[in-house]
């Protein structure tokens, strides 16, 4: 099967681009001899997961526990759910950990470890540490801390962070700077668990901007990243991902002509409606539009519109093209993690036009 | 089972509103004595096509030829594929009405209604008419609307046209407007064509704004409209749907607690990253927070940032909360067709706090 066979809109994913992704976390990693968890909240592939952890420990990061129990389901045990638990999922956390798994889950909220504590199968469970993000977390000077962990008593595992706001960065001192108050916040709040008494095995932190660019790791017991395996435009755009190395792409056909746009089947379904690099200083609208060797034959030719299954595509002046309705195009995603999400399935090629393997995904909850 | 027992996040369908604005609808369009083709992209559900068709003649409207080939296994026959065909999408279509189903195709390029006429199977073909949108279509008085329909020879079933520009409306008498050059630009472009000798069976206008709000249908034959059926935030925004009306909702448990905030596990990839109520009055972020009865005794609670599975919620200072890490909430979407996508089913309840049902949705292509 060919790329000009495939159904569109589809996902296609370059494997040879995936495995210089891989490539490229595991030598920054391996500079500081620490191992990585890779998140498999972008890719949700068991085959990419199996690629992703060549050369590491072997467990995973996961966002929902869909995730959690699809990839124990295909023989990786040690899993963190890196999302806030509720009580309510502790049961299917204790049902999936019966059946082989090593769930780790988290949290930043005494009540919650409280119920963790008193649940009959309690979890191995990491506290949440916020260090700068200000999204889930307590400070790593908290009293809560303390609190948390006396709560859990045996089931603490340690402490995780993660540095969501080094998104916000626009070059690699700001990731290295960002990585080091990631590390230091994470550190402190294991260093004062441990002179409180506790077992601390697990120092855990990660984002792909700052596990790329962190300039020391010490005190960290492993890394987390996710989108660093296919990147995006955003990811591009804050440089930390060269665009020439964005492994997934939507194949598209087009379905209208109208002066210098062409009218596609990729949509607000197919790619998203995130619009991350609107922040950005190239704002890609809702996508680049690649030819469908995936080059950017077609210069600056921005998907500017996105319905439910129409994307409008304004073509760049200085690359004039003539495609007929049916042919095939691919758009590089604003955001990976979003874009993939709308997809089953990914079609995998080795950077030519053969369909070598299908790999499928898994979304929802 | 009841909300409190679902897992989260997870999309609720109120039946008994739902019920309500399909009777509004059909009130709608029986003042004209025109005929409703349901547009299922929104709902995607067999069982909501069924309580859609009550009273209508039984046709259907679908933007993924997965929506045909599900809606068609269930049944449903007369199904328009309102996305412009490509000639590889032939053989699919063929397949489909082989087996039994009535798929019309629709096209606005001379090339491909060649390709369909050559085609061993070809489908009933409406020709897409531009009437202001500016997205797909011929205008009403361009040659090309012959040139296609020549080349159509005997699969020309009639026109189609849609006004998408109707969203841009923020009033009653905007929609009426455009629901009249909508239908007027359809009915110019069938009248042409039957000028010309050809026989124009459908005359297809719609959205859902045009369809509530058109003083006349004089020479349509069928409207499509789909968001009706649920409502969302932009489409009370722009005034054609009841805040109160809105039939759709995502279930979310809280997992962290801020000064002010909430941390829920709704996050973009449950309620989609549309963010179409920036453009109207009231920017919604990326939805209204309601309490577990779908109630907005939050205020204006609104879910200000979306990361891929954390939603934060910014509270109403004059609608005090305390809530619990595990407690549930419903949001409200801004934009019911893109955060419906994600989820794979609806736990529909008649207005309480018992799931009474739980429908299948048909995602992908």
């Amino acid at each position: 099967m060919k790329l000009t066979d495939l159904p569109t809109p589809s996902l296609v994913l370059d494997r040879g681009i995936l495995l210089h992704n891989l490539a490229t976390m595991a030598r920054a990693l391996a500079r500081h001899g620490v191992p990585l968890r890779p998140h498999m909240k972008t890719a949700k592939s068991i085959d990419v997961a199996r690629l992703a952890l060549v050369g590491q420990p072997g467990g995973i990061t996961v966002s929902t526990l869909a995730e959690a129990e699809y990839f124990s389901a295909h023989g990786i045990a040690d899993i963190l759910y890196a999302v806030g638990i509720t009580p309510q999922k502790l049961d299917q956390v204790a049902k999936l950990n019966q059946n082989g798994a090593a769930i780790i889950v988290l949290t930043d909220d005494p009540d919650t470890a409280s119920a963790i504590a008193a649940h009959p199968a309690p979890p191995r469970t990491l506290i949440e540490v916020d260090t700068g993000e200000g999204r889930g977390g307590v400070g790593p000077h908290d009293a809560a801390l303390l609190d948390i962990a006396a709560r859990l008593g045996p089931n603490l595992a340690g402490v995780m962070t993660h540095a969501g706001h080094s998104y916000a960065g626009r070059n690699i001192a700001d990731m290295a700077r960002i990585a080091e108050a990631e590390r230091h916040g994470a550190v402190r709040a294991a260093e004062r668990l441990r002179e409180a008494g506790h077992t601390v095995q697990i120092v855990s932190m990660g984002s792909s901007p700052t596990a790329l660019h962190a300039a020391s790791l010490v005190g960290i017991t492993e890394v987390r990243a996710g989108v660093y395996m296919f990147g995006d435009l955003f990811q591009a755009e804050i440089g930390t991902h060269a665009i020439e190395d964005i492994a997934m792409t939507v194949l598209t056909s087009v379905i209208g002509r109208r002066p210098g746009k062409l009218l596609v089947d990729a949509g607000g379904m197919a790619l998203s409606k995130d619009r991350s690099t609107e922040a950005t200083t190239h704002d890609y609208g809702f996508g680049l539009a690649l030819d469908i060797a995936g080059k950017p034959t077609l210069g600056n030719a921005i998907v500017r519109k996105a319905y439910q299954e129409h994307g409008v595509i304004e073509l760049d002046p200085q690359y004039p093209v003539s495609l007929p309705v049916g042919a095939k195009l691919r758009i590089a995603p604003n955001h990976t993690c979003m874009t993939a999400a709308a997809h089953d399935r990914y079609y995998v090629t080795d950077g030519g036009d053969e369909v070598v393997a299908i790999w499928p995904r898994v979304n929802g909850w």
